[in-house]
């Protein structure tokens, strides 16, 4: 499905009668950047679109339909991938180099971010233009969702700078509102809502209650990213955790600020955000051991399953598996 | 009108509650970027509107409607420029630093440029959301046209760099897709469409005939502003020409390439961008003069002229003023 979309971006980029390498570079920059990921975002739309139809198999149409909608949210996450990389300098991304660090690439990257939303528009016309209130609900919910998205992306570019270390600004609160905006929402939330859209389903309360349940699983995945960072096994999630060293505004972090002495945080401060300073590293995760933060990270992972299984039992009139799905797949996961 | 769209932004963003700085950024990043220009593309949708309804005076409803579209554009284009700058490394825009050098800014302007794209469609909703088939189309026209200048931008970046002098990038052919995509598109076409659409034109006979009568004036548009870049009165102008010191794609340059003889290539070669050193600069001012690029551009405004108004001739079906008032406010334009 993916090369024929690449197919048809490129369609509509070959009406405008553009020098060839327009067409070739639309193409590298999408293979490059759209499909390296473990495109769980994209497959949830399939997924939740077929739990609420109760269908294990839907037809080729449906399927391919289904398909573009789910591609749709790759493209947004490589948008806002490509330029995150940028903000963050970045060096690597999905085991390759960031594509602005492309010699032939540079800060155009900028403007290819703004071209990869572009295509999303042209998918979405292309497969849903001509059914009009659809249409409407699809664009209108990945509107909202990139807006939402920017938004946590600049509380997370304004909570913390790469070595300015600022605990003022960081707590649970505004970790929860980052988390929340720049990840829940359009991992979690829009491939459920697109799938609940293209299914039919149109009861605003489902989808109240779903957002509600997302941003929980949203919230849960990142508070377990954050610990897997510091304390899962490098081979098992395949990189060495960097959060404590970047100045993160992590879960963890603020489970300890909000917990510790005087003292304690006068060492935080003192050690976290130091490059690459090994033992610096080190005696903030003696602090993160004293403090028993790892228990807080159990007990708060129980809590929060519970909770979010308690809120799946309360959906009434769609099927209610997308959302045990996805909270299955992720309870207890070692990367 | 401006004050009262930053509001409802405002209040858009406010439902998310937020911490307060959220929309207090969000407030000074708009008024920063969207209103500081001439405001020219806004007034043309008001324009059209107003010609095509045959209507000098407008209610007080419609013409809040019309302003909040022209703003749109305004938001647009505030958009690619910040962005643009970045790109561009530019120092000055507007007269006040350009938004990525403000020392809380910096590289965030990136994600800034998207969330001022964002908010168009916030607008987009709030005033036309309840219009379903206007809604649509007016969507559809903002996200077409936003793909158009993207690929101009990028015909733009990948035609010169800053300082790597190439003529083999060079040509009449490249410098008219680049200015079309680029800058007719977004600041002709697409207020007059708008406009057109707010007015229920709905013949799609005459949006290309808008469309080709929008991008002969946009390119007339451009080559006056390179003209002007090197031989308007700065004072005039109101800043001093740097298209040549800069490596710009412009078309005094590819005028004279197409015409020079095998030396004066050679020389050009030598001469342009050479950054600020001025006896360079007046070496490629000297070629230009040697072959009289000057009277060819005062045929080419003349025979673009002529063409234009035959092309306005043949509109039937609405008032055609909106493109006669266009192209004879650019006409012989000093500045
Ligand atoms: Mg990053
Ligand atoms: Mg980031
Ligand atoms: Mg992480
Ligand atoms: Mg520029
Ligand atoms: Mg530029
Ligand atoms: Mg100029």
């Amino acid at each position: 499905v993916f090369e024929g979309l690449t197919k048809e971006v490129i369609a509509d980029v070959n009406q405008y009668k553009l020098p060839p390498r327009t067409a070739e570079y639309m193409k590298r920059l999408m293979e490059y950047n759209v499909p390296k990921g473990k495109l769980a975002r994209g497959l949830t739309v399939i997924q939740a679109y077929k739990s609420i139809k109760k269908a294990d198999k839907i037809s080729d149409v449906e399927f391919r339909r289904a398909a573009a909608l789910g591609w749709t949210v790759e493209w947004l996450q490589a948008q806002f991938l490509v330029m995150d990389d940028i903000m963050d300098a970045s060096e690597t991304r999905r085991g390759q180099p960031c594509w602005y660090l492309l010699p032939d690439v540079k800060l155009n990257a900028i403007n290819d971010g703004l071209l990869l939303e572009c295509q999303i528009y042209v998918i979405l016309k292309k497969y849903f233009g001509a059914e009009t209130e659809l249409y409407v609900q699809l664009f209108q919910l990945i509107q909202e969702t990139t807006h939402q998205t920017a938004l946590g992306q600049f509380l997370d570019l304004t909570t913390s700078e790469p070595h300015k270390v600022d605990f003022g600004r960081f707590s649970l609160d505004v970790y929860s509102d980052i988390v929340i905006y720049k990840t829940a929402f359009y991992s979690f939330y829009l491939p459920c809502a697109l799938g609940m859209r293209l299914a039919g389903v149109n009861d605003p309360k489902l989808y109240d209650l779903a957002k509600t349940i997302c941003i929980e699983i949203g919230h849960l995945f990142q508070v377990q990213d954050d610990y897997l960072d510091c304390y899962g096994d490098p081979d098992t999630i395949g990189k060495i955790g960097t959060d404590i060293r970047d100045n993160k505004c992590g879960w963890l972090i603020n489970r300890a600020l909000a917990k510790c002495s005087v003292e304690q945080r006068k060492e935080l401060e003192k050690n976290y955000a130091k490059g690459v300073d090994a033992s610096a590293e080190a005696k903030v995760k003696k602090i993160f051991k004293d403090l028993d933060v790892e228990s807080d990270f159990r007990a708060h992972e129980e809590a929060a399953y519970k909770k979010i299984t308690a809120m799946i039992a309360e959906v009434k009139g769609m099927p209610s598996d997308i959302f045990t799905f996805l909270l299955e797949k992720i309870y207890k996961r070692k990367k």
